[in-house]
Order: C-alpha cells, then structure tokens, then sequence
C-alpha cells in the first residue's frame, strides 16, 4: 500500500480493530432481528443493552433509557432540535453560533423558513464565542440554545457549563442542546455535571463506522421522533435497530473512556509538536486560533498569500491527508463560515488547513510533515502573486 | 452451536457472506470519509457510485440519480411520504391500504393529525387489495396513494402496475409510492414499466446488514430531504455516507439479481412443500391466504382454538424461528392488523403463524419442520378450551 498519512480525523475515523472484532458476529451468526421474541434474538437485544450503557457512561448520563441510537450525527442533531421544538409550538425563538457544523446550521436556516427567529452568536479572532453576547439574547420566548462543544475546524471548545448555568439563570424553560460531535472521545462529557439536556454524537469521529450515532435526551425533556414508524429505541426512533453497528459504538465509547489520558496527553504533545515544527520552519504560517482553549487532536493554520487547495492537492500527492474545512462542504472555494465568522485576515483565510490527529497518528508521521511540508510552501509560494507582500511577511519574521 | 431453522426471513436475513467480504474493506483501510477532497477518498467515493448503478439495475430505475441512499426502509418511507407531500401543500388527500407496515401507516396517522385526510383501502380475506375501492376514492384533491408491493405478514402481492395505470388515468399529477421493502429480492421490479414515482427497499431484507435503505425518486417527482444537513446524496439527505453499508447493499442488490430465479422456482418450491406438509398432517392448520399471488417465499399459517404465542414459544425450543406478524410489533398480544383486514376467523387469528423462507432455507431445515410441528401443534391443542370445537373440525377435515 502507498504512503498514507491520515491528519482528517475530524472529518472520519478509521475504525478501530477492537471495535471491528465485537461488531463481526452480529453480520454472521447473530443476525436476529432484536425485536423478535424467540431464543435467538436474545443475544442481539442484550448487545444493544449493553452498548446502551457503554454510551451512557461515556456521557455521564443518569439512565440508559436516555440513549437514542440513530444512523448519525446530523440525525442525531435533525432528531433534538426538530423533535423537542415540536413540542413547544408557542415559542419561537433560538440562539446558535455562526460557527456550528453545517448539518446544524442548515436545519436552522430550515427552522427560518418554518417561522422560527434564529440568533447566530459570534466568535472573536481565535474563535471563542461570544458568551455574553449570547447570555444577553435569551429571553422568555427562548425555546433553544444549541452550542457545539468543540468547533470541527479549529477544535475549540465552548464553554458549556458556563453557558448551561447562564441559560438556567435567565430562562429556566430554555432547553440546551450540544452538538458534540467533535468533543466525545476528545475531552471528557459529564452531561449532568455540563447541564446539557440533549446532546448528539456520531460514530465515524471516535472510530466505530460512518453509519451511526447516539442522541442524549434527559428524561425532563419533551421529544417527538423525526422517524417515525415501530417501537424501536422506546418509541423515539423507528426502524430495526443496526445491532452490528450500536454494538460497535459501544465498544468505541469503552475505547474512548480509556483513551482518553492519552489524547489529552500524547495525541495533545504531537499535535503541538506538528504545530511548533510548521510554524518555526515556515514564515507564512500563522495558527488560527491564538492561544484558544481546544480539543487535542487539532491545529488550524492559515499559509499567508496562497492557495489552501493547492497545498492539499501538493499533500495528498505525498500521501498526507488533511483539510480546508468541513468534508461536507468540500468541493465549495468559498472560504469556511467558521473562519470568516473568526475574521481571518483575507490574506490567510484561503491558505488554511486544518490538521486533525487520532490516536493512530504515529510520531514519524509527524515528524515526515515537519519535514515534506516547507518545500511544499515554498514552491507554492513560488507562483504566489503575492510576491511584495511575503518579501515582507519573510523580513519581518527573520527581525523577530 | 445449537440448532437453527430460521424462518422468519421477512423479520430480517442473514448478511450473505459474499456482502460481508466486499464491506470488510470500507471498515480496514479505506476508511476515507468520501466527501472529501484528497486520493483517499477515491475508492470510497467510487464504490459508492458503484453500489449506486446495482441498486439502480435491481429497480430498473432511468438514473443511478434517482437512488438515494438511507439508514433504513422505514426512513425510505418517511422520507418519501413527507419529502413529496412537502411539496404539495394544497392538496391533502392521501391514499393507502389497511396492510401496509405499521412504519408506513404511523406515519399516515402522524399526518392525519397534522390535517391530512387519509383513506385506508381494505382487502379481501385473502388478502387481495381492494383495487375497484381504491380508484373511487382518486380525486382531484388526492396527493399521493401508497400502496405496498408485498404485504410482510402474509406475502400477498399488490398489483402495482393496475394500480398505477388507474392512478394516471383518473389524476396525472396524484404520485404512487410504493414500500417495495417484502418485494425487493423476491420479485422483480422494474419502476418504469410498473409506473411508481417513489420506492423504498431495506437492506436487511435481501441479505445486506440491518441500518441500510435506498429510496427511489424519480426525476419527475419534487422531493424534500427529512435529515437535513451537508450536501451528501445530492442535497437529498444529509450524513457522512456509510460507505460499507452502501457497498453492502450494492452487492446484495447485484445478488438478489442472480438470485432471483432460485427464489422464483426452489424458495417457492420449499414454501410450497412446507404449507402442504402442514396443511395435510394437521387438521387444524389453514392457510390464511387461500390462492391470493404471493412472493415466494412466505406462507401465513392459521392453527385454528390454539395460540400462536404458545406455538412459537414451543417452536423456539426446538430451534426453529417463526414470528407471529411484524417484529415491529412483537410483544404485543393484539391480533395483527393485516389479519384483522382480511377478517380472518376469531378460531385462527390467534393462531397465526408467518412462515418466511430465504435462499439459505434448505430442504432438511423443512422436513425437520413439517416433522416436528404435528406433535407440538397436538400437545398445544391438548391443552385449549375448544376442546369440543376442535373435534368436530377434526371429524370434518376426516370426511374429506
């Protein structure tokens, strides 16, 4: 096999071996429908149990039961915000961030359209929200805040629990809802602890398999489901429940509780040590976020005066993966929502690159992006028709 | 491992091995998350267009375009139904059967109470839809009509192309779904000859894993996506893609197609030897479906003054399994609907058993049935309270 030197990880996940080994049995012999009711359904219906409270304990939740199992994500998202605001008909309010992932952002810009009043909060330059922006906006027709825990271009964390005891102070009514997509298996999640009254996670990003998720709803929220059909996940998501893969996330929650320490420690040393290697050997580069508080595995870089495509395209050719933003909006030259909110200057805005680490990320493949990377730039910078200013840009740096 | 005769195909399938191999590598090393932009990507996203074109050759759809890939039939469903009436706001009449698949009719009775009106077309009692009822309640205002291809708990066959021709002919623009989730692998289907505008199949009734669906839309028909969110499947449903899922069920749609002969000839020949064998050595056995068109592969059993509970209880002992109606409803000890429609007599409504055979039913699994059942069926009968009933059936079954 060529060269390949994954730093996506926060667009997906490779699965990992464990998690592939518990879900095999459930493609072959264990096949039953867990719905049925003879002898051999019972050891597909108990796996899912026992996945259940596998991501019940990643969340801190209270009870299992208030665990949903969806196919991902933005399921996991569409599912919250749609099915709790249908149950509060007379309130027409929400606040969000301008930066949410965009399966988030569209179901509002949807949520618009229907009659509701959407609040976008801003970010300063590092990408930190504005909480007292946002703590201003609630108000007594405040149906909903819905914040990410982590940004997935930049790794910045939210200030949850701040947040939650703001929403609690000012409207009591007010229902809290976390993407947290980008957080599990990166920091810690107390639900309870956080004051979260919903929270979604997808599989692909703690590596269980693309096709997945989990949904938090505390048993004090109100929810109607958004697929609607049998009994399944208590009468909150229809459709025969996908053993193989719940099973899968269950193992990949109990993988991700024990690795925790080591992406906050080894996973958090290379990502700095990625960053420190590009910045201190390439004078254009400037990291996004300041001196923001963020996950361990992700660093955004913006390369002053060139062309953020042309960098990928130079890197995948030497089996580097990274990206210029959000899988799901790749294919768009527009420059990611989250960076403008940030206001990135113009001139690092479309040379940014987000760099994202598991913990199958090695230290050669670190230290071979530390190395390949400079030679890269500098030949783009080459073609650059920006050649005045990082003259400039280089002089100024070298007096530093 | 203890002894298994799965016969409850229309429940779920086992993952036909030759699906697992060509998934296994989307969970190792090609793990690419495929909206994204660098090589690695590449095989996923093209394995993805790949399984796009079989599920596209197994409904004989125009374009691989109109395919789009889901997390299950009953999202298929969903997003059929409330994705087309979505667009149709004027007009809210619906039209559908009494049988379909408690997934398709809750949500008819979710719209009903978000003021549809919706008319239920009954059957006969074997069965057999109601088609002369059904084209008199076509009018003007009707949106949609929603009829099954096969029903899950008795096998009965829906004449589709009938019913699309008179839909066509008394209001053009009135679109015809079809759940097509029991015909898919067991008849052929061909949307263009058969005049449907929307199909949904489930992967795990051909043998591809449970957590997979397709739904096809056709060009003509204006569509809004239920999980709204990145621009996977064409802006049609949002969600990282499951690549191994989506693979998965590409092959079991590439097989169903080579297969569908062997269903056509030696599934029917077993289902047809196991009815026999029960009708002609248990007296109070009944087929529930006289002479109705069925697929292959189900035959729906009434065991007259006993219980079907007990049956199957009885039934799992001995390792075989067979279901009592829908696994979506199991656990409830109502009578099921479809039965109830077909005004099966309150003597063997109770008693109903759903035979379901697949192309992994072998000849030795169904003469270890049609022996074991008479003694079971006796001891059951041993213990009825129509002791009196029972035996002047079994005196005229004799005279016979």
């Amino acid at each position: 096999m060529e060269k390949l030197i994954y730093l996506d990880n926060n667009a997906t996940t490779k699965v990992d071996e464990r998690v592939l080994e518990e879900m095999l049995p459930y493609f072959k012999e264990e096949y039953a429908n867990p719905s049925s009711m003879y002898d051999f359904s019972k050891k597909s219906s108990h796996a899912i149990k026992e996945a259940r409270g596998k991501v019940k304990d990643l969340l801190h939740a209270e009870n299992e039961k208030e665990i949903i199992f969806t196919s991902c994500g933005t399921e996991s998202a569409n599912t919250a915000i749609r099915g709790y605001l249908s149950t509060v008909k007379n309130k027409k309010h929400i606040i969000t961030t301008k930066i949410e992932h965009p399966c988030v952002l569209n179901v509002y810009k949807y949520l618009e359209k229907q009659g509701y009043k959407v609040d976008y909060i801003g970010v300063n330059s590092n990408g930190e929200l504005d909480v007292e922006e946002l703590s201003e906006k609630i108000t007594s027709e405040t149906a909903l805040v819905s914040v990410m825990m982590a940004n997935n271009e930049t790794g910045v964390l939210n200030p949850i629990k701040e947040i939650s005891e703001i929403i609690k102070s000012k409207n009591s009514e007010t229902k809290f809802f976390v993407d947290a997509v980008q957080g599990a298996g990166k920091v810690a999640i107390d639900v309870q602890d956080l004051g979260i009254d919903m929270l979604g996670i997808s599989g692909h990003k703690l590596h269980a398999p693309k096709g997945v998720g989990a949904l938090y709803v505390n048993s004090k929220t109100m929810f109607t489901p958004l697929i609607i059909g049998g009994h399944q996940e208590r009468g909150k998501r229809a459709g025969t429940e996908n053993t193989p893969y719940i099973v899968g996330l269950g193992k990949a929650s109990e993988l991700a509780i024990d690795n925790l320490d080591y992406e906050m420690t080894e996973v958090a040393r290379l990502r700095d040590k990625l960053e420190r290697g590009i910045i201190q050997n390439i004078y254009n580069a400037r990291v996004n976020t300041g001196l923001a508080k963020r996950v361990p595995n992700t660093t955004n870089i913006g390369f002053e005066y060139i062309e953020g495509e042309l960098i990928l395209l130079h890197l995948s050719d030497l089996g580097i993966c990274a990206s210029s933003g959000s899988a799901c909006t790749s294919g768009s030259l527009e420059p990611s929502h989250v960076l403008r909110a940030m206001n990135v200057p113009f001139t690092a805005i479309h040379g940014s690159i987000r760099w994202s680490l598991s913990r199958f990320t090695t230290e050669d493949e670190i230290d071979y992006v530390i190395d390949k990377l400079p030679s890269v730039i500098e030949e783009i910078r080459r073609i650059s028709p920006y050649q005045e200013e990082l003259k400039a840009l280089k002089e100024m740096k070298t007096v530093k």
